[in-house]
């Protein structure tokens, strides 16, 4: 199972935002939406395996995380509607501490980055980190941030986590994971 | 100067499509939306040295090449709507055979895939190819398509030409111009 975590330090928490508007009055949702989509799809397959982890902390109702489980996931197609889609549900049924299902194989429940960190031993996926093609065992948990760096409070929760890099420019966290991706299915396949 | 051509094979040509109906109404002008995002976009810079060559095969006035260029690209976002509208005012303007600006740095003419592939000496992206990380010195143009298969007659147009795979896996077009400008930039420094 690999398990990929998105901050959005910006991202809406209630489903009262515009699909049409996602940059802007969401938050940036749009930037999570093309995370989801990276983390499951192939070209005629699902990733069924893999779970993603949305921590979105922006107004009004923070911290909040939504898990897409592949397993169990459906109604979700590759266009960044379709996920926004599914996290305006999720963030339109009450939440306490506990995941609770809004639509099948995707979960909402209060949470923010210290609460997930706990859960899973995440590496982070940061330019800075080492270079991903020399580890010789990858990790099955990885956090990234959205398109604003990690806060000084998140780097101390992270702190002494493995730092991995993709390659050697900045890019946008949906492409950091079909990076990832690429090398975990080229080792898989024994390329 | 790195060249990629993306071919929609149901992609509408004319600008009366519905921004917030792609995957549908617009033959899958989505997956080549988000081609151009991926054809551009750094964390915090933008990739000038690019071109990105939609062909669209779709209705009601097909052939049509959209060219977008990264030296003089303006207005565009990294969400799929951005491209889209830049898509929208490209296909409603009049076309001829030779490219017309319709905002700057996208332009739009006549013709299809036996015209550019005659233009540039593409490699095809696809993922029965040769992996390129085994590649010593790599092409600086590549043409893949969309979610379909490239047709009988543009095999034969493509014949001939280098077959290149980014990954062992059969993924989105967006997903291999991720990786594939992955394996330049870890070039380009030296990884």
């Amino acid at each position: 199972m690999l398990r990929l975590a998105v901050v959005g330090h910006l991202a809406r928490t209630s489903g009262d935002f515009n699909l049409s508007d996602m940059p802007g009055g969401a938050g940036r949702m749009d930037v999570l939406c093309r995370c989801v989509s990276a983390s499951f799809f192939l070209s005629h397959e699902f990733r069924r395996d893999v779970e993603c982890f949305l921590v979105l902390l922006g107004e009004p109702d923070a911290p909040k995380i939504i898990r897409f489980s592949g397993e169990h996931l459906r109604y979700l197609s590759p266009d960044e509607r379709s996920a926004g889609s599914l996290i305006k549900k999720a963030l339109s049924i009450p939440v306490g501490t506990e995941y609770r299902e809004s639509t099948p194989g995707v979960s909402v429940r209060r949470g923010g980055v210290s609460d997930i960190v706990k859960e899973y031993p995440f590496a982070v996926l940061d330019e800075g980190g080492t270079d991903i093609r020399t580890i010789e065992t990858l990790p099955d948990s990885y956090i990234l941030s959205d398109h604003l760096d990690f806060t000084p409070i998140e780097m101390d929760l992270l702190a002494g986590r493995d730092q991995i890099s993709v390659g050697p420019c900045a890019i946008h966290a949906n492409h950091a994971i079909t990076v990832l991706h690429n090398e975990i299915d080229r080792r898989g396949a024994g390329w």
